[in-house]
């Protein structure tokens, strides 16, 4: 048997039929099969029958089922948004690993469930894993969104890699006033792999993007299980775990809404308070001061360190706590900010607010020059900055202004 | 009325009497009750009768009550080490904020309830805010502590800032084998805040050092109410919050244990496994490499940013996902191994495992000689990787052996 046959997989009581695809494990089987869906299959004890040779073409994935997709004038339209990552990938028979080398179509074509939810137009930005991401692809990347919504577009979904969806997210946050929602989805496993969760991120990124709705969102599963997708708001999310499908968190709340799954029809719910379709006008402030450093600070760290932000535009630092560093950091720190240099703190913590005000220590970084950030995730604060420092008159001001929901209101006092 | 005067206080329908003590706010008093425990009042309709004028002297906190500490057979010794933080803290009259100016035997008269838990020894080790500490501070702590389990202390704990308290837990579980517990303890609250931590979280960290256990283990407030104080693993412990009293957080799995507060007396459940008392003999290996970073990765940042590890003994980089940083980063990360730097990877996600096996970009850096830090919190990976340079032949194979329960097992296969 070879990747292109048909065939059927006979497994304990179950019994799959459909295309066998490359594998990435020698361990595992992998059946495209009638629907859509690829599975999974351990080879140890499964019975294989070859019921068609050679019927799917590999390398173009074509076959002779290609379903047309038709436009109807009774659905709204998305547009599909690709610049690569897990979600858009297939197997790299080179190395046997994922690499990222589809386009918006083959998304169509990987994920038969989206067809009838939309009128879909696609569109390629990029094709890399999102640890390459720039903030160049951000700036094409929001100027895709802003032409496509121009251009008629009832909803945005951007497949993006897991990775820096969180800094994307946050960067097209502030670029975009958005009548429509924007929502990036993702996967964490290829779709080759038994438990890949491309095609209900996709669906349901889908569903999000028709929603009434105009946020810039992250659709990504909610739990373990297929039972919902979360919807997060782009400027408070952060990938939490390495691997788990449910890997991205809200910081700091609850997630803005949800897509259940698995009933007859994906359910959009939104639960917290959002901003509507067409309440904005659509606008665009692309612009980004691409040089800005954040520098993590950890015990043993010398001063030094922060000669990386010499002569740049902006620096956020993730102190510890409520917003600190070595005091033996804060002369170096003023000069920085002597010399033009917009320093904001955040906090390694992850969730809670920075509050320089409480130490010592805390005060005489205030006196040298230093931002509270606020609760701003330090990702997020470190974009909010590169646009801040582009867009604002009074950088400093606008990084500490509620742009785009990534400074939650001071709901509990500090004490 | 002044600091130092006795005090009665009406608001609403309570009455408290005691000491005032000077606040670091207009809108509170602060008045230390009978108890010993300190309580905030909001000045706002709050009736003040002078009931005696300076009874209580502010420098030295001795008042005409003070409880002397008598040494009981029947009771453990448990050793105080003090290296400041909130927990040792006081109001600091120049600024009105908090400073460190405690020694261990304030910690006794400000938390009376410490008494007839144990005897205790007390001793300073330093007088920090914990941003300020250091390794070598680490180094003189771990000697401190091992002098007094050698000197018979069935138990230690050690008052600590909770800024950097997991790098520090983290540096001893390396540094000691320990035959009795080592438990961390602080405040998140000043002990002049109404909702101050200092006195439940103390006293949970005293029962946590009689009971049967011999881990470095961090006590502090496990919820937002009084009710208990988990007991998390020096290795795998992370503030995760910037101001809630139940900042710290086991990550990865459940705290090893708790200290139930509010019944009639503490009591110390473990959930987990655990080394049990007596079961190591005591040994310590204080010596430590300080000549490694710590990098985390951001997108848009330039690969000159590894020019801090130039010469360097060791980095750590903090990637994104998986481990990945953007692959213009490879050549140099090869070109550091080359030279001689030891360099580890762990994940921003904070929770889950590192594999650099399902990308190319990650097979990439595996190529470049990176090595895998598991699931290791990034500040642990750091300090375990100062620790095996110094102590191991081979610092590879050290850094990827589980030691101190930094890397736990793979319990879940990576799909």
């Amino acid at each position: 048997m070879n990747p292109g046959d048909r065939v059927r997989v006979q497994r304990a009581d179950q019994t799959y039929e459909g295309v066998l695809l490359p594998s990435s494990t020698s361990q595992n089987l992998v059946v495209k099969l009638e629907g859509g869906y690829n599975v999974g299959i351990d080879r140890a004890d499964a019975d294989v029958d070859v019921l068609e040779s050679d019927v799917y073409d590999i390398e173009t994935g074509e076959t002779d089922e290609e379903s047309a997709v038709e436009f109807d004038p009774d659905l709204p339209t998305v547009s599909l948004i690709s610049t690569g990552g897990t979600i858009a990938s297939t197997v790299d028979y080179r190395t046997g690993a994922v690499t990222a080398q589809f386009d918006a179509e083959d998304v169509l074509r990987a994920v038969p469930d989206l067809a009838g939810r939309a009128n879909y137009r696609g569109r390629v930005v990029a094709n890399i894993l999102s640890e390459n991401m720039t903030p160049d692809v951000w700036r094409d990347l929001a100027e895709a969104v802003y032409e496509e919504i121009e251009a008629g577009a009832d909803g945005v979904v951007v497949m993006h890699g897991t990775d820096t969806m969180q800094f994307t997210a946050s960067a097209l946050s502030f670029m975009l006033d958005t009548p429509v929602p924007v929502v990036f989805t993702g996967s964490q496993r290829s779709a080759d792999r038994p438990s890949s969760d491309n095609v209900m991120n996709a669906v349901c990124a889908v569903e999000a993007a028709k929603a009434d709705a105009a946020e810039v969102m992250v659709c990504m599963h909610a739990t373990e299980s297929d039972d919902a997708c979360a919807l997060h708001r782009g400027t408070r999310v952060r990938k939490n775990h390495t691997s788990r499908r449910d890997a991205f968190e809200t910081v700091g709340a609850k997630p803005l809404g949800e897509v259940a799954y698995g009933g007859d029809e994906p359910e959009v719910t939104f639960r917290r308070d959002h901003a509507e379709r067409g309440e904005a006008d659509l606008d665009i402030a692309p612009e980004l001061e691409s040089d800005v450093e954040l520098l993590k600070f950890t015990p043993g760290m010398d001063e030094s360190a922060l000669d990386v932000a010499e002569g740049k535009a902006g620096l956020v630092l993730e102190g510890t706590g409520l917003g600190h560093v070595h005091s033996d950091w804060t002369d170096r720190i003023a000069e920085l900010v002597d010399s033009g240099t917009t320093v904001v703190m955040t906090s390694q913590c992850i969730e809670g607010r920075v509050c320089d005000r409480v130490y010592d220590t805390g005060r005489d970084l205030l006196d040298a020059g230093v931002v509270e950030g606020e609760d701003m995730l330090p990702g997020t604060a470190k974009v909010k900055l590169m646009w801040s420092l582009a867009n604002g008159d009074d950088p400093e001001a606008t990084v500490r202004d509620p742009i785009a929901g990534e400074i939650t209101e001071r709901s509990v006092p500090w004490e």
